[in-house]
């Protein structure tokens, strides 16, 4: 039996217990001056957490494999990220605060200067975003469908968009619409199996409507597009684990990968304290939170050390306020490392601290990497946290007789 | 190639070497006082051979997952559980003692009460065991075959009992004839899929025959069989390892798991010291010798703590019995966690200790769940450990050229 079915099975519906879930994103990190961001960061709230909770480290994919955020959030939710696949024009979509619902096909848009007939600026000499915002407009303005298909178009910086196109029958096995290179003749999408047809018929007539509505808007006169994909058919978190989910995301696509699963987004500020109190005002209504602080990713992403030190420290004094709201479980851990000194998401297993009534404490003397390894989790696949989090919660039933 | 069918190719069948499997039921637990019950417990022989072998931490099924009986001890046999399944009704059987035998269809039976044509009360008021006996006796005596199927019962506690159905083409692919509440009409077992017509139809005759039986032994006046199942599918310890395995279990179930694995199951009295001293004279006439302690399970549903760790001190004080007997390993480890706190089976890994001349020895100072942690061994699945017992006993051999 494939685990989600086993899951499913073994899942207790009713239960009173709740579970906060907060992904401090890009956590993981690599030491300077001997220490890591996580460990050069003063945390005592997450220290206590971590002596009387279980530590460990978290693969996000396998070893050796660096996640983006889709597979890195799957990854912690109990979904497989080789089985299921969040493609770059759904992550695009969700970034831009798209409604993104099944079957809709969505991409990835640039504008783009057509000339002699070659494309020779595949980014329209990176127009305003401003003057993105005004084109994007009139082209929504003026394509609302073609052949019974839905378009919403979300403008993005400088001259990125989103298409989505929401209709019957519509496949992502597209190829992109872009020559990839300057100085080339534009590309249509293919359609790479026959019951892709439609979507290319589709995509092509977008492609060519929009370049006769940019004519006269040069250098942004025509439009490539590339990234076609379909939200994954994935379950949702209240049909595998019978839980009611909400989000508490400030960054739309880490909201929009939530209502993927079937969370429901709660509005909050950007600041970590902000999350923490949304939580504790809506704990009757949900089972399980999702919080997620995106800024010490982007610091680690930055090569800012201290700025992801200071994060960190931001997140850990806010925390009382998160546990005033009483957690049964609360798991401390991001999607995936980021190390200051790699400028990018790295393939390092994540610290984890999984906090409960009953787990065998790990009496670590502070929550970072390398007292971690000491803790009672050892290392494991990310994919395992949430039956460890379930049984926690007392939400599992006895397997086998 | 699956890991039974490498494991068959790699197995040196003829080697002098012995192996003790010594599993204490649910022997992990939690902390009380900042101590689980095997940290608790004085234990000084198997601390000294922690010191001397190899500790780790075993998942009986997968991280989180609680398993029962069955699934904890195929697991350590090397059976994967997620691929095994051993139904409640043979569990039951083997717990009464039964004799069952591949194709037997074996199912759990209320003794209930009927009147005005609905079921009144699933359990028959509970009546003693005694009576059960007398009603079981009558019905063994009238009901010994059904359309050339044999019947067997066994009488269980109270209300319960097993019935073991041996023919040909029997399948367990049945509803329940048990309609679950009490106040309803009484419910046949239905087949599932076309080849348990049969057994449908067997089943269903019995259930008419005990109630024309019993009808005058009100309030036990009918039947109730639910949990229909065969024995697995499960090719024996000898056939994958090369291993002539012996049991020493004083309670029916576990012997009779053991001999669902082909294992020979062999008396001894209730005591550890009974156990390993007929280990002792039985030395040369098995390779595998599975020993099973229950009370430290029973002990940690009833929630007492301090018992259990007496019974493990017990375990403890004998043991130098067993070493007299000379293992070339000795693995001593639970078929799951039982936490006193949790007064149930958990999820919670379980500590394992494998004694042999070629382990890297794990120098821990005792014999416990934290101590564990810092083994050799890690944090392992269950199902992973007998090919290092078997490597240990040099009875593997190279893989690969």
């Amino acid at each position: 039996m494939d685990r989600e079915a086993l899951l499913k099975e073994l899942v207790i519906r009713e239960a009173p217990t709740k579970i906060f879930f907060l992904v401090i994103d890009g956590l993981g990190g690599l030491p300077v001056n001997g220490k890591t961001e996580l460990e050069t960061a003063s945390t005592p709230n997450m220290d206590r957490l971590a002596y009387e909770g279980a530590c460990g480290l978290l693969h996000p994919v396998l070893p050796g494999l660096t996640p983006g955020s889709g597979a890195g959030h799957l990854s912690l939710f109990g979904y497989d990220p080789l089985k299921y696949d969040i493609g770059r024009g759904i992550l695009e979509a969700l970034g831009v605060g798209a409604d993104v619902r099944k079957g809709d096909l969505t991409c990835r848009g640039n504008y783009a200067t057509f000339e002699n007939g070659v494309i020779t600026d595949r980014r329209a000499g990176r127009i305003p975003t401003e003057v993105n915002r005004r084109l994007t407009a009139k082209l929504a303005q003026e394509i609302k469908e073609i052949d019974g298909v839905q378009v919403f178009l979300y403008p993005g910086m400088e001259h990125r968009f989103v298409v989505v196109f929401r209709g019957e029958g519509l496949s992502d096995d597209l190829t992109d619409a872009d020559p990839q290179k300057n100085g080339l003749p534009p590309e249509k999408a293919k359609a790479l199996s026959p019951n892709a047809k439609r979507a290319e018929e589709v995509v092509n007539k977008f492609i060519e409507r929009a370049t006769e509505i940019l004519k006269d808007d040069h250098p942004a006169n025509t439009v490539l597009l590339r990234g076609f994909s379909l939200p994954p058919d994935i379950p949702s978190m209240e049909e595998l684990y019978g839980l009611r989910c909400a989000s508490v995301a400030y960054y739309p696509m880490y909201r929009g990968l939530a209502q993927l699963l079937g969370m429901e987004p709660l509005e909050a500020g950007p600041e970590p304290e902000d999350a923490f109190n949304v939580v504790k005002e809506n704990r009757d209504r949900y089972d399980f939170f999702y919080i997620h602080i995106k800024k010490t990713d982007s610091y680690g992403e930055d090569g800012a050390f201290d700025k992801k030190v200071e994060m960190i420290e931001k997140v850990d004094k806010a925390l009382p306020v998160l546990l005033e709201a009483k957690p049964d479980v609360l798991v401390i851990t991001g999607d995936h490392s980021t190390p200051s000194v790699l400028k990018a998401h790295s393939w390092h297993p994540v610290p984890i601290l999984l906090w409960s009534l009953y787990v065998l404490p790990s009496k670590v003397s502070s929550f970072g990497e390398s007292e971690c390894l000491k803790g009672s989790l050892g290392i494991m696949r990310a994919v395992d946290l949430m039956p460890l989090v379930l049984a926690n919660a007392l939400r599992l039933k006895k397997y086998g007789a």
